[in-house]
């Protein structure tokens, strides 16, 4: 059967009806998001300055990526649960920007059990615990790298399982979620997602080391007690 | 279109060819399987002892634990991760295990995207992390705090996605993936997995205390020594 409403979605076939093309131009879209996204950086770092004046470097741009990353699970992401099911004819911000970004994924237009479930823990757990780490680094709270852990782990293992399904529909059922054109693949599919990959890596591995060494230092100052 | 070959698996249009029902009784499986884990755990529990005569209880129960679950991922888990597209009329051991556990998740019969990517990640990645832990435990490494949060992350995460999704299948898109009989439901789908839940939570609590204190105690001793 003909598709009364064709869409630009991959596969062809992807239950995906009431598209209306955004009103806005991709330009003008990244152009928006990017200056809201330094807005919001901006305060940030600000505000970070202002409440602890003497916090290293390392560890403002470290409440950057968790105010960063809690606010688009928070905001971006909450968006997408509570529109998913007909964000598609969407022509507000949020709305254009994930229509924009299905290119890439259809599954966020056809309400895919596996990105809704997963985008739904996103926002209800994963958001508010980054900012609960990005607090916990301004207050240098004992809770700090647990808890950084605890999101990082999140990020490596649901953006593994994104990547993983998609590219076994696609590799294997010969079902696409992307549309063909490389741009959406590598620029929002690939490094949009890697992004999430590579710096939980990091900080990921900067907690287990900070651990590490402090429970070394523990064990050793506890021995020299003993010895005393 | 009459499925040429019947399955008692849900729902009932399930992809899922050549079935052959399992040559051994349910409880002789589970008899099996209990003599199995006793064993393991026994001499789990004997070689911990032999190598660390002075580990606490609860270090020797958590190391049984972690054993537990690595030798679950990666050898009945890995069962299913190379066998799960011709599982279905196997008369193995644990081709029959998987047959009975499928009737409360026919996922694990039809090669499901996320079920499989899950698997496999679990297989190579948790399964042997989970005998890192126990390893650290028994070594009191550094390390074993750091590894046990990740491990608990991964189980808590995988179990709340693989509830999620199949929950959501079933109570949105009216399509079961269990028995109707409660047996199924509550014994095999819920409990068997809660546990992956219960525990996880206690272990993964456990760590971030010990981390808060050490951290707590570091910043303590730092202070008094540059009040001395």
């Amino acid at each position: 059967m003909e598709n009364s409403n064709p869409h630009p979605y991959y596969p062809l076939d992807a239950r995906i009806n009431n598209y209306a093309p955004n009103d806005a131009s991709v330009l003008s879209l990244i152009a928006t998001a990017s200056v809201g996204v330094t807005a919001l950086l901006g305060a940030t770092f600000l505000l970070s300055t202002w409440v602890r004046p003497t916090l290293s470097i390392a560890s403002r741009i470290a409440i950057l990526w968790f105010v960063l990353s809690g606010t688009l699970h928070c905001f971006f992401e909450g968006y997408f649960m509570i529109n998913h099911d007909h964000m598609v004819s969407a022509q507000d911000f949020f709305g254009q920007l994930w229509k924009e970004y299905a290119m890439s994924d259809s599954r966020y237009l056809t309400s895919d059990t596996l990105v809704l479930c997963m985008e739904t823990i996103t926002v209800l757990l994963w958001g508010p615990l980054c900012f609960g780490v990005a607090y916990s680094i301004l207050h240098n709270h004992s809770l700090r790298h647990p808890l950084q852990i605890i999101v990082c782990m999140a990020h490596l293992y649901g953006d593994t399982l994104y990547f993983a399904t998609s590219l076994y529909d696609d590799h294997v059922h010969g079902r696409p979620y992307c549309r063909p054109e490389p741009f959406y693949f590598w620029v929002y599919y690939f490094f949009m997602n890697f992004i999430w990959i590579v710096v939980p890596a990091y900080y990921l591995y900067q907690s287990m080391k900070t651990i590490s060494q402090a429970m070394t230092k523990l064990d050793a100052d506890s021995l020299s007690r003993k010895g005393q």
